[in-house]
């Protein structure tokens, strides 16, 4: 160990939205040797999601986050000890860890990553974001040439993903977020044939002009208002893929969902499909190869927002929710190996 | 022509709960002759349904009624005379008529009915809501031996057929209604395993319980309420098959949709599926044959609740939208052929 051990907790469980006083930071005690079985981990990179504040508000597909507890998240990090389980120290690879400097676990809670490239490029289009727009994409949306498809939170680290595998697939593509210089960014080096903001007064006539064909799929990160107004602009037979309703985590549970569902789901025969990447998980390899090839060729650019230090990831979350990333947000916690 | 003509306009549009009051009973001129090409009919039955609440308020998969225009509806009628097309009078046919005493209609809009057994059973098992509960639990919500399936408006016309399909295959069906004498109904006659009642104090926890081992296939009837508890409690992977959303309908357009949509299909991975019957016009035949098959077996059971004379659709139609029928609501206009 070379630096101290410390972690970010969950101070107390926030009511409406989230700030960083909700968090705190404290020392501990070095984590001392790992007993047999167990190697002692060194975080590099930890992925800042909207799953940890959904696991604030309710339980999901985890157990709901409890106050006083270390907040976790997805990590990359380099073993540094180990005892008899054959990962040699040095090694990298992911987790689901903490917010900590140091994390010991079981060698059979951590996968070892194959470093291609950029470390970061692990967290973001080759990790759980790449793959949830591969999938959700590829297997739900299936978009097929010529045909309209919309992803909101399209700037983020999964939308900007899922767009450009639906350009790719021949679709019309067209991004929503909160940002006109987001959607610059969409339009101009990601290929977007348009981009609305959903902040301006004229979102609902804006996508309806951005869609003048209407929506055959509709790639949902966000839920509420935005699914309500994508919902009224489907095609008949539209394909509508759940993937994330991050509008609606930071806040009570239980907000009322979308108008006329279910009744614009019968009238439009429009299917609602929610999934979650894990479940796809035997087809992990063919999709990192797909996403390689098509990183590899410029096909799929990559966006990645990376904030310094541990103390940053309470911010970090809080900016997340806000719509305050551009790409992939995580923390480097620590330097490459 | 033997009777007088007469017809049910749509006196003003209703801004909350339809009454009686929003209809006027008119006597029109006899409709004459029928022009080339042309039939005039009788009508003996006409359908009462939820969608002529919805095309009130707003377009569904037809216009939107205006205030002033006669209430249209399925109706099963004999030709009494026509002009060049070879429909010879005594056929009996079905069309989109209207709550008329005799329509005259283009030829095309008409199709024959060829007759077996009851003529109700044309207006009910046989017609479009026993259609309807054929393609939505068969093809969508497809329920394997053992599953749970849930139905709501479970004694009406296609949930009761619905739930008998799901039987057949070897479900647990649970039905729910708003009344404990159809909760009977289901449970003694139809097969049910069990009925809940959604206007009881304890309708959650009666459904949570009902539904011991959580709900694999959901076919919804009724939107709102019922439809969020059900999501609620839906396994994961669950299939939704939306059908209609009759608790939405009798008021104004727009109210909130299910809480926790979409949240609850990503972290369940559910499917939300819409379909209007039309779509599955090619595979009548073969439907109707299962039906018919079911039928004579008394596999499925058919409900039928007919109200005497025109002018009781308005109160008809009222009833229904306040879950006064048991089956397949309709109005005898005049005697059979």
């Amino acid at each position: 160990m070379t630096g101290p051990h410390r972690a970010i907790l969950l101070a107390h469980r926030p009511q409406g939205k989230l700030d960083v006083g909700h968090f705190r930071e404290v020392a501990l005690p070095p984590p001392g040797n790992p007993g047999p079985g167990e190697v002692l981990c060194r975080t590099i990179l930890l992925s800042i999601s909207p799953g940890s504040r959904a696991w604030m508000q309710q339980s999901t597909y985890r157990d709901q986050l409890q106050a006083g507890e270390p907040m976790t998240g997805y990590t990359l990090a380099e073993v540094i000890a180990e005892n008899g389980t054959g990962i040699a120290p040095g090694t990298i690879v992911s987790c689901e860890g903490a917010w900590q400097t140091y994390c010991l676990l079981p060698a059979a809670a951590v996968q070892r990553v194959d470093v291609r490239g950029p470390l970061t490029h692990h967290m973001s289009v080759f990790g759980a974001t790449g793959l949830t727009a591969y999938f959700g994409m590829h297997r739900l949306g299936e978009p097929r040439r010529g045909e309209t498809v919309v992803v909101s939170a399209a700037a983020g680290a999964t939308g900007s993903v899922a767009g450009q595998i639906a350009r790719r697939a021949g679709a019309r593509v067209v991004g929503i977020t909160g940002s006109d210089a987001k959607n610059r960014l969409l339009e101009a080096e990601l290929g977007f044939d348009a981009a609305v903001n959903y902040r301006s007064a004229s979102f609902e006539r804006d996508i309806a002009e951005a869609c003048g064909d209407g929506i055959d799929v509709y790639f949902d990160n966000v839920g509420g208002r935005i699914l309500e107004v994508a919902l009224h602009n489907m095609n008949p037979h539209g394909r509508v893929v759940c993937c994330g309703a991050v509008s609606q985590y930071d806040g009570p549970a239980g907000s009322p969902g979308p108008a006329n569902v279910p009744t614009v789901l019968v009238t439009k025969r429009l299917a609602m499909q929610g999934f979650v990447v894990f479940d796809f998980a035997e087809s992990f390899p063919t999709a990192l190869a797909d996403l390689e090839a098509w990183v590899s060729t410029g096909d799929v650019k990559v966006l990645e927002d990376v904030r310094e230090g541990l103390q940053s990831a309470p911010s970090a979350l809080v900016d997340l929710l806000g719509g305050g990333n551009v790409g992939k947000l995580m923390v480097r916690v620590g330097p490459d190996a």
